[in-house]
């Protein structure tokens, strides 16, 4: 066990997009500073942050003297290059650890890991070629999902079989990335339970939320969920046992399907999620403190919900609506700093008090 | 009417203490950027600052090339010298506008300008010189307290004098500067509101809060304080009086006694205040965003309060506590990264929602 960070510590984090812009906000509450280690310039976190390295994962030189300017090291997106934790978690110590990135950066991983703990989740199966599709296919049956096992190949990489007749045209889109083939769920709604681990082993969960996608983009978490309590019960339990098996420093979005045979585990994030933005509103202890004060050796917070909330996540022209959102009653806007609107870009989000 | 700042677009704030740290938080959330001018070196607000510039208020240059760099000028403290202010408002609007430093830079300016709007303030009297004084004292009552008219000696500038022979080492203290003579009001409470205007004129009142001090320095602020519906419309109205009367841009915190003979008002601050640090718990629209709202040209935002919150400042040593009311239920600490701990510093406070 580590001392808990002191005022005037410094937390480095990996990635400065805006869950980095909202860790530095939170880190500062707490009397701490960030330093941002991002490739792109003029990040979202920058205008937050303490200190920025503009570096690239492959900058050995850059990532060695970020790792000595700061105390702990922590993340804001799952695919850190492997190389780059090497060099890292030598110099200083990075939390969540190694395990839970190894987990979530591979899908088959994470739904092997899942299913030794006995929880349920779509049923796969590894494809590497041809013969493994036409196998898993005749398992899992259709329609279903082919996905490559990594992210980050240019948003690419997921592929609806509908007919056996998709199964070829699916394979090509994996441009020979090893995949897994997921069949689809039956769910009545998909929930995400938002839950942090400290280092003294301490489990916390905020009250699961409830999540519509639009166009694969999160839409809305609206708290309290659809569930009832046998159902809240499991969904709290089932993230500690993720949490307490990965041994766990930080916070992790648990996305659940709600179905008739019981919770489903979607995937799981290792780091602060968008749809535990709500909390920002609902709770005296947000998810981005939670997260900090877990990597940082604090206790965890209290993270009672004491109001309800609707989380709505502002994407592309959404910015168009700022102006009336501003006048709209109990709604706390939080804007990303980007300078420039794409579609299908996260750019901000607002949290409604339902009063 | 000016348009509404939009994202990236950039705020300076004088003074890097505190206040202007959580002002630039909550710049960030509306996707705005801080640039902070402090002459002290590593200020709290330089953390989350997008821009930092350390110069003296006499730094002419410096003042040129902050303000030519920022897209509108706040504060956090209302002491600035009127000759920085002078080269600043000609190159950017400073909001609060000149009129709110010149009544509140100066006890005898302030209590006049309240007196002609019609509020109750203590009895007063301006006091140059001995014979001032005794006919202060014989017009007033004792006990009393002198202080200097303008702030910003050294802390300071404040003497009581409980009887006739206390005065001469009162009026030797004020050093020869102008003073005012203050009766002593017979309050049951203090408290204070917390109100907004932005342009548009627009006002909004967060909910009065009830004060309680130590030693000079504010230690607990609770809400909701002990009003009835009289004193509440009251202490709403003559706050609203005065911001329209100064067609006033940004928050002011307004320090109101409870008496029997009604709301008696005892200083005012034309900017966010200690006494309105509950507002990032209770609220949707803390404090500091409504100011950045009002200066920014944005609408006001909604400040209903939605829980029973207690602020109690971490003054000096309270810093000691921190790790117990990091495991407190409910309790949402904010410190603000001073580096040294010293008697009666101001180091953070805790938010504690009732429930």
């Amino acid at each position: 066990m580590t001392d808990p960070l002191p005022t005037g510590a410094t937390i480095g984090i990996l990635g400065g997009g805006q869950l980095g812009r909202m860790l530095s906000v939170a880190a500062a509450r707490l009397g701490l500073r960030c330093h941002v280690f991002e490739p792109g310039a003029n990040p979202p976190a920058a205008d937050v942050a303490h200190a920025v390295t503009t570096a690239a994962y492959e900058d050995e030189a850059a990532l060695r003297a970020f790792a000595q300017s700061v105390d702990v090291i922590t993340y804001e997106f799952e695919n850190i290059p492997t190389s780059a934790l090497d060099i890292l978690e030598k110099i200083k110590p990075v939390r969540p650890g190694r395990k839970a990135l190894r987990v979530s950066q591979d899908r088959l991983v994470e739904k092997a890991f899942l299913s030794e703990l006995g929880l349920q989740t779509a049923p796969f199966a590894a494809v590497d070629d041809a013969q493994d599709l036409a196998e898993a296919i005749a398992e899992i049956g259709l329609p279903a999902i082919l996905k490559t096992r990594r992210l980050g190949y240019d948003g690419k990489g997921q592929a609806r079989i509908m007919t056996p007749d998709d199964a070829e045209a699916a394979l090509a889109d994996m441009a020979g990335q090893p995949a897994i083939l997921e069949g689809f769920v039956d769910f009545s709604h998909e929930v995400s339970v938002i839950a942090a681990r400290n280092e003294a082993g301490d489990v916390a969960c905020f009250d699961p939320g409830e999540n519509v996608h639009e166009g694969g983009i999160l839409r809305t978490t609206t708290v309290p969920a659809r569930l009832n309590g046998a159902q809240r019960t499991d969904a709290v339990l089932l993230a500690a046992k993720i949490l307490n098996k990965l041994r766990y420093v930080g916070v992790m979005g648990v996305e659940l399907f709600v179905t008739d045979k019981g919770l489903i585990v979607n995937e799981i994030a290792p780091r602060v999620h968008n749809s535990g933005h709500w909390t920002q509103q609902g709770c005296a202890i947000d998810q981005f403190e939670q997260h900090i004060r877990a990597v940082a050796g604090w206790p965890l917070g209290d993270g009672t919900r004491y109001a309800d909330v609707v989380m709505e996540n502002l994407i592309g022209d959404d910015m168009d609506r700022v102006p009336d959102l501003a006048k709209t009653a109990n709604a706390a806007i939080h804007l990303y700093g980007k300078a420039e609107v794409k579609p299908g870009r996260k750019m901000g989000h607002v949290n409604r008090i339902v009063t």
